[in-house]
């Protein structure tokens, strides 16, 4: 478990508890089926782009959408089943190419067409259907393939079907994004999975570009609700990739099963935050043309919340990026960062260190080994292989009792290139 | 006045008042002297970096600065002297190359000898010295450098000496900024002139980098104040390059000469606001690896405040920003922008322009000449000359009375480089 190691993640409670890492992402909880084809949605003739999850009969969906105004129509259908079925959902079908959004009531009739077809097919109430869209805004979707490819869609569902779902549902994306982790809560098997997409327009307010979730064991929907809420927060609500809010931010997370007794739902949440801790940090990990994942950790701060802003400011700020990127410890910007993020706090309390390496002690900058902060970000930034590595950033803002961390990734040169030429 | 060209600036009662461009930067006012010299305070054995602006006796000086819990030394030096005296400053010390910001007492210090080095040799109060610093925070002045300097620097001053400060105040900028207009209000003749420096870093938050106003009539302190305020508001404070809000920002306006009377003071904010757009503009224009100005402007909304934060907001979207550089009209980003803002509209209501080329009417695409935008696009942000060409964007969100601008420029490559190796 990588994740573990120094600073990194803010689960240090979690290396005590009873969750391990297993495979079968989001089809490793019992009960969930998953499929992924290609439709030809995306121009592409060999990615696939049509993805579905099947809960069990007992379900219950939690979700979380977008703050933006200029949501997608999808969206609009999802808040409104849900609030229709009080969470009860039985499946999601999610399609990439076309994201839906900007596309007036025709754009929200297909959700509506897509849905019935799906659920016709399932034989399940048309209401109990959810759809997630993504790809290029003010592009509907292309119905008729769409269509065409629900028989294949479900005659694919398989309890190993999480992999092929993970893909169907990138875009941009270089890699799948997967979890899957298993414990016993009081003699009983439980298993949390989930998959993941986006790498770009990722600045999840309240919710994340896509994210779907599920869990083997049943709980009240309040309870749910509630701890869903708390989990999005320090998780999919800790990333940025470019500051850029998407109109198709989703995060669905299904509980299906006999109801868990109260007193193992902290340790329930406990797995449901490494699970969508490591789904948000694998967003960020792959931001468009990024080398490397930026953790932040702010401590010393007066609430969770005050050192959540401050920590995803620092994350967001495009000259830190920048200057990760050139592997160049100009400190100040972190601390420029941090005071523009409009938190109050004292510059003389600041201590500051990037890696293990102390940079500032109580608001002044103290001498430090230029050069071996230089090598720490230059053995992260410039190695070149699969698994991106972690640059650490730790700041310390006063003697307060709380602390969050934010995710986000270096700024380069190829995120202007995929970004200067994405339509045409 | 090429700046008047359709739908730009934003002051289009401008055209019918009685300002007229002339030039002459901050000394083109009755009374007001500048220098600019080369200290010895940046690296280059070429570039100026040491500037002084002298105005009048009965000079009145408003001053904002940068809202950052973490704010350079200069600034607390700043408020502290412009309250003892109520705005009665008569001098301003810039120095380029060090920001001294994050450098604890000592940097206070530093910017104390500096002043009351400077208030000896000019046989002024040490009270009506003012300092700003910008250049690479946590970096204390070269000051036995700047000392030296500062019997060259009293000898320099002249009424002609604008360009020269203009020069000294730089650190990435690529060209000076400085605006210098004249009118005749109840047959007197006013001048407005200013100077401003800011290439990278800019997102200032109620101020803006390094910029400096002068004007040659009296007003009572609380209406000189009232109306730098608002100008700040719809200029400076309208403009982003990179979302990263400064640790030095200041924007100090002198006001001295004979009062004016009450009956002017509209007009004469006018030409204030008209400089200050100049000289905010300019500063956008001059981004760090930018290709052109972006000039945003939002109609329709229900107050100037939504209209600015929402125009800001597209300003200041990466994805908007790499698009426009890569002359690719995805316009499903600019409403992304404006869905994240935080401001309440309706998606059903809004229409946009790029350039004179209507792209969406009342919430849906319509059919558009996608190779005419594309060629609108190439000809702005392709054609390299001297002078940066503005693209224009235009968002109708609603039926409402008002209107705001924002500005900012592209994102290119070219600001990755200039970021990824600043200090090293």
């Amino acid at each position: 478990m990588k994740e573990f190691t120094f600073l990194s993640i803010g689960l240090s409670n979690f290396e005590s508890s009873t969750w391990s890492l297993i495979s079968g992402g989001i089809t490793a909880p019992y009960g969930f089926k998953a499929s992924g084809i290609r439709a030809g949605l995306k121009n592409s003739e060999k990615k696939l782009d049509l993805a579905l999850i099947l809960a069990p009969e007992d379900a219950l969906c939690a979700g979380t959408f977008t703050q933006s105004r200029v949501r997608a129509n999808c969206i609009d259908l999802c808040i409104e089943r849900l609030l229709e079925t009080s969470g009860r959902a039985r499946a999601i079908l999610i399609n990439s190419g076309q994201a839906n959004a900007c596309t007036g009531k025709k754009g929200f009739e297909d959700s509506v067409i897509a849905t019935k077809a799906l659920a016709q097919k399932l034989g399940i109430s048309e209401s109990e259907v959810l759809i997630c869209s993504t790809g290029v805004i003010g592009e509907r979707i292309r119905m008729q393939n769409l269509l065409k490819g629900i028989d294949l869609l479900v005659d694919s569902l398989s309890d190993s079907g999480s992999r092929d779902a993970a893909k169907a549902i990138l875009t941009t994306d270089l890699i799948e994004k997967e979890i899957a982790i298993e414990g016993y809560l009081g003699g009983r098997r439980v298993r949390i999975g989930g998959i993941a997409k986006g790498s770009g327009m990722i600045h999840p307010d309240m919710a994340t570009m896509l994210a779907f979730l599920a869990c083997d064991v049943g709980l009240p929907k309040k309870a749910w609700d509630d701890i869903i809420k708390r989990v999005v927060n320090s998780s999919f609500n800790a990333i940025s990739v470019d500051g850029d809010t998407s109109t198709n931010d989703s995060f669905l997370a299904f509980c299906a099963g006999d109801v868990l007794d109260k007193e193992y739902f902290n340790e329930l949440e406990m797995g449901l935050k490494f699970a969508s801790t490591i789904l948000a940090k694998s967003i960020a990990r792959d931001g468009e043309g990024s080398n490397c994942l930026i953790e932040v950790k702010v401590e010393g701060a007066e609430s969770v919340m005050d050192a959540q802003i401050i920590a995803r400011t620092i994350c967001s700020s495009s000259l830190v990026k920048t200057a990760v990127h050139g592997c160049d410890p100009n400190w100040g910007r972190i601390l420029a960062a941090a005071g523009r993020s409009g938190i109050i706090f004292s510059p003389e309390d600041v201590s500051l260190w990037i890696g293990s390496i102390q940079i500032m002690s109580e608001g002044l900058p103290i001498e430090f080994d230029r050069k071996m902060v230089v090598r720490y970000m230059n053995e992260i930034v410039k190695v070149k292989n699969s698994n991106k590595e972690t640059l650490l950033i730790c700041l310390r803002i006063g003697t307060g009792n709380f602390e969050a961390y934010s995710w986000g990734c270096d700024l380069s040169s190829e995120y202007i290139h995929i970004n200067a030429d994405y339509t045409t």
